[in-house]
């Protein structure tokens, strides 16, 4: 097994993404590609006194800059890092790939290098939240802007594929992200959905407002990329916000610090409950190969986890259990259309 | 200046809005109108030991319920204590209506009987969020599941003069929720959105990724109503589990409770810094005399700043000022259209 990753992606390129790298390949013993200029990986190795012998290098020339337009990564810059990984993948040199690159040129040399599942609309990009109850998993997460109600099918398809097959989650409860319970709320997208949800081949509980969503009332929650991104970074930005109201209060006066110390214990394993980077990065579902998107703030522990994720996606087949299911619905529908 | 208040609207009605309109009456010196059942109203006022001599009453037969199809508020329940109280407005018996009942009824009431601004597309339901800077205004908050990006420019316009008029704002910054800071992220909605605030009489600052939303990086934040009402709904269920969090965290084991004690004060600075109810209710913008929503689970204190944040929105001409700003925007288009 050769998981590939991007090591000119992220805030943390390549010093952290050789840390996680070589302690992944060394705990998981699966063979680690690093992508990018062979010269400064060696050099970054040297400088901090890095053994990477263990790990295999594929050259690249460029990297692909997040401020760069998405489409760059299969046209102008289809020799940076990024494109030159997910080729590898495509040419089934590698089984996996990890980025923590800019994510719009992902979901495009995803959707046209690594390509897609048959008869997968569009890639999603799915995260997975941390919650009062259970993890839930959110998608699409920002890849697709505007959907049809055909898409929101696969997404929860395909979310519940992971959640099942990774997670350890039986029957995955699907919802739909929406503005009330009743099944006449939303906009003609969710109306549709909401219907074709009912009839696919995962476990529907209906629609999901976005004040249950901390609850951990879901384990699968489908939205449009729009809606879902909001979600997903409103998030982050409650969790950042109340983690720095929560320093305030424990910061503010004399006795406070004192109380501070006498909760640290119960403060630090919220923080560890709160942790996205436990559960890795964010799977790109739908792609012919596990195309994993990690935070654009990796370090070496969230790379690590990325590529355990990456072995995980890999070995519980999670690609032959969405194409599974696609077929399974397909074929309900050939034969209702029989009748 | 006389304030119409549905006597029946909320999950503590009628109770808590007799003791709210009681204390409203008395401090600020308004006339207050209870629509509803009068001898419902009176006996609960005798059960209670209440005074409401000094209130006004307004007998309406029936309620209508938040089951109920919003559009009955119109149709079938014409005689429902939110309808005759919005028709005692529309008909200048009253200054403005305040209702902690059926969210969808009261924006199909407001549009119908109470009746839009003139050029005002759709009202809009407008939130004030606690933020960790300046509280920020959210909307549309749901009345509008689907909107076209003209109705988008209205909300910011419409935003705008509430928060100046309202919170004293000057210049209110406004922002466009979206996926992505550039202006050309988003959905075919938000990019149309994007240059019409641009040329819009406000003072727009661009997009604004949902993750700044609590930082108070802006003072209006415009949003479709289903983009807008995910937002609102999250930002609230984040701020109930993590006040949840803070609980476990202050109560898991002896030592926690002590150092609970210790930190109360800071915490309970927090808890009112993050009360919503300081704000009074979610105005419904664009009507032409004031209508405020009520959170269904107002108390007497609620209603008692939803009165006030009404007796303001009357003497500081919200109204006016809406209508002078899109009369302002017409003239400027036709301006263009002549050159």
């Amino acid at each position: 097994m050769n998981i590939v990753i991007d090591a000119f992606g992220g805030d943390n390129a390549p010093l952290q993404v050789l840390k996680g790298s070589i302690d992944a390949h060394n705990d998981f013993g699966v063979d680690v590609t690093l992508v990018g200029d062979e010269e400064r990986i060696k050099k970054c190795a040297e400088q901090n006194g890095l053994d990477i012998t263990g790990l295999k290098i594929k050259h690249a020339d460029t990297v692909i800059d997040i401020c760069e337009e998405p489409t760059e990564v299969i046209k102008g810059k289809k020799d940076c890092s990024m494109a030159v990984g997910m080729k590898m993948v495509a040419d089934g040199e590698g089984d996996a790939f990890v980025s923590a690159g800019s994510t719009g040129a992902l979901v495009v040399g995803a959707t046209f290098i690594v390509k897609r599942i048959k008869g997968v609309k569009r890639p999603a990009l799915a995260t997975v939240l941390p919650t009062a109850g259970d993890p839930t998993m959110l998608l699409d997460c920002g890849a697709n802007a505007e959907c049809r109600p055909e898409m929101l099918v696969q997404f929860g398809i395909m979310g519940s594929a992971y959640m099942n097959k990774i997670i350890g989650v039986k029957e995955p409860k699907v919802a739909l992200a929406n503005i009330g319970a009743e099944e006449t709320k939303g906009r003609e997208l969710d109306l549709a959905a909401y219907k074709q949800l009912q009839a696919a081949p995962v476990n529907f509980i209906g629609n999901l407002e976005a004040r249950q969503l901390p609850l951990g009332d879901c384990d699968v929650c489908v939205a449009d990329g729009f809606s879902g991104n909001l979600l997903l970074k409103l998030y982050e930005g409650m969790a950042k916000f109340f983690s720095g109201e929560l320093k305030n209060i424990l910061t503010s006066g004399a006795k406070s610090k004192i109380a501070a110390l006498m909760i640290l214990k119960n403060i630090k394993d919220f923080r560890k409950r709160m942790d996205y980077s436990e559960y890795g990065g964010a799977p790109l579902l739908g792609t012919a190969k596990p195309v994993i998107k990690a935070h654009g703030s990796s370090d070496a522990k969230a790379f690590y986890n990325a590529i355990r994720q990456a072995k995980l996606y890999i070995e519980r087949d999670v690609i032959n259990e969405i194409t599974d299911a696609l077929e399974t619905m397909k074929n309900s529908k050939s034969g209702d259309a029989d009748k």
